[in-house]
């Protein structure tokens, strides 16, 4: 008998081993392959890791490695810089959206704003709080696809309805944001129309557009006219430039794609102080595209969400990591890349840089130099009259400055691409010297 | 020593059964929680399932139970009557965006259509392929922020660059969908300009709006002006109408909003034959809103993809479920809601509907009704001039003929509001007799 219980006790050990050693088989699989559902019954229920999804989107944003001839195009503002933060921050950042979530055309009906997701709007103020860039209280919300519909959507506002015959010219001091023109004068609008240069505009009523930080230049600018301002603020962030106050003027414009990189989104918003105006420019955005993406704003609010968590949220205390602080990261990438281009520059002598400034930045509690998303680099080379062209012949793709209402020896280049396009464009730059070539 | 080893054994045996139940209770734990990490290592991997997102964003698609004498706001498209249909989908249609993805302006740089995510192309193509309602082939795909703004795209691609001193006239044939007007006047464009009704279009050259399955009535149209046609083909779907053929006009716009519901998503596309044509909307919605959110071609490539599957995976003869399929729970939900709107109307007597028309449908595979997204009703009640007028005062809200270029005794009914909705409306239309109240 006890030897019968001694053979069932080993063959009941030998049942458990082969448990064991298939649990630990499965289990390893399970963790390779991330979360699985761990019946059919879940199926339903578990949502799959992103590298574990069957056919899953290729992933653009790995960039293969530059050949060392290859065409750098620095021409367009895309801010593939903060890719490399976003990595970082990992699965946090990470945007979620069930099937039947965010359908209907209505966030809230009876919001002046009705396409404005109340959790964005939660976000984008307290953004503001925390960098402390802009007054939010008793100003209006209108959100947008990218800054770009709200400032179209502010001169329909600021223009509508018609008065008389002439659309109202609309003006930007020289060098002004090379899309202004073009975006203006789209649609040949009978409301209001491209009018150039505000330095030397003689008229009596106008639209101004007052971008401060500038695009190119990066200068910190005031209205120039009389006319009615709509201020672009969207680099007045404090990796670009010192937060020197709460702006308060009564058109305000913001994108995610200069503060976060998230360009793809196109999420802007507009801080707007008059309640018709702002009644207005929703009107724009309703008949424009009936609203804004809900999407977008879902995104927008978790990357939001976790930017400012970083600068609110008290570190845990137990050694954990804290989570990376985005305005940091990009101020620390900003000061390194304009500290090196300065240096090429100076080394070259074949180019000029706008003067560096610096000031007293309330966010970063410290004086801290302006750094720009765009440099507005000038040829200084002997002989060459178009800077775009020659830098072309250096396989340096850059904006020339004649887009800008400025002149054709200055170029723009983008201040927020990759670092390996970033250490190639300077490798180029200081093989021109101003010598003959 | 025997008697100690069969001892010995037994405490393994005991201690292997204590975690097998210490085993049991853990994974029927983390089924209930879903994907959770298996390890600290794997923490920052794991995507949480929404339900236990912390601070998750509040579920707006769940409605409150309708009061009985509340106002039901039909006077727009919201097409929620989708929802049910999602809900029953479940974590297969959801969308996870990692926080580094899709970051950049860019799609493929190298395209027609550069701000279009390729993955998209691939699923509109294949749906329409699945449901046999256009072709594909020889096509250019032009994304836009709806089918909305593609309109004005396309109005704007064939009037610019401007000949001569007048707009282009838009027209399209009376009853129109009501937003035509007010959207292609917007801006008071020099280059086209809304002009009324086709049908009494005496001009030369126009840019006609042909609008089938047409939106208030649901007729199928054809274009009655020799005029550049743009064709809005956004309910040519089998829920709505029997699919006859492939269409293949020049330029076909398409809607997911009213494909599959989700309207907030705000992604709509262009097949356009002209290249040169392509190339003008393209230019149109970059400098309108530098492209189209990738949030929202992501959630689109998605819930489109979940559409394509259910048709073309054959069942797992497992007896796993089948994915639920979108067209026949639409059709399905349609013709019921159909059938008791007519037989609601012809028993009331105060109201009649357009004629009740049917055809072979090549996706259904059998003769199926025409199904419209909106009831264009007509009041035949004495002494009722405005029908609108005459429903609000039953709390029920529509949208006026007469905004159409039609007559103020008929209403346009969304027809893809929620069953709660639709539901009391009949209860409210069945109250309303043709005798003097």
């Amino acid at each position: 008998m006890a030897g019968l219980a001694v053979w069932a006790t080993l063959a009941c050990n030998v049942a458990s081993l082969a448990y064991f050693l298939c649990s630990y088989v499965d289990g390893r699989r399970r963790r390779r392959r991330g979360c699985v559902a761990r019946s059919g019954a879940d199926d339903d229920g578990a949502l799959r890791r992103p590298e574990d999804e069957e056919g899953e989107a290729p992933d653009h944003t790995v960039a293969p490695a530059l050949a060392p001839d290859a065409v750098l195009n620095l021409e367009l503002g895309d801010p593939t810089m903060y890719e490399a933060f976003w990595r970082e921050v990992g699965a946090r950042a990470a945007t979620v959206i069930r099937g039947w979530q965010a359908m209907s055309y209505f966030s809230d009906a009876a919001a002046l704003c009705w396409f404005l997701e109340p959790e964005l709007e939660r976000e984008v103020r307290r953004l503001h709080r925390v960098v402390g860039n802009a007054v939010v209280d008793g100003y209006h919300l209108v959100v947008g696809t990218g800054a770009t519909q709200l400032y179209q959507a502010a001169m329909y506002a600021l223009s509508s309805p018609a008065c008389g015959d002439q659309p109202v010219p609309v003006v930007s001091p020289a060098p002004y944001y090379s899309s202004y023109p073009p975006q203006t004068d789209l649609q040949l609008s009978g409301l209001y129309r491209w009018a150039g240069d505000a330095n030397t505009f003689a008229g009596d009523e106008c639209i101004e557009l007052v971008c401060s930080p500038n695009n190119p230049d990066g200068a910190v600018r005031e209205a120039v006219t009389s006319g009615k301002p709509i201020h672009d603020l969207v680099y007045y962030w404090p990796q670009y430039t010192p937060i020197t106050g709460r702006a308060a003027h009564d058109i305000m414009l913001f994108t995610v794609s200069k503060i976060t990189g998230h360009a793809g989104t196109r999420l802007g918003w507009a801080l707007v102080k008059d309640h018709d105006v702002a009644r207005k420019m929703v009107y724009f955005v309703d008949r424009s595209t009936i609203g804004v993406s809900k999407d977008s704003q879902l995104r927008a609010t978790k990357i939001l969400g976790v930017v400012s968590d970083a600068y609110e949220t008290p570190p845990a205390g137990d050694g954990s990591a804290t989570m990376p602080r985005l305005f940091d990261f990009a101020r620390r990438r900003m000061e390194e890349r304009w500290r090196t281009l300065r240096a090429t520059v100076a080394a070259s002598r074949a180019f000029s840089l706008p003067e560096e400034t610096a000031g007293y930045c309330s966010f970063n509690k410290r004086t801290v130099t302006a750094c720009p998303a765009f440099a507005w680099l000038r040829c200084e080379k002997k002989g060459v009259e178009d800077c775009a062209e020659f830098l072309a012949g250096h396989k340096i793709v850059t904006r020339g400055g004649e887009q800008f209402g400025g002149d054709a020896q200055c170029v723009r280049i983008n201040m927020l691409d990759r670092d390996q396009v970033f250490d190639m464009l300077v490798q180029r730059l200081s093989s021109i010297t101003d010598r003959a070539d």
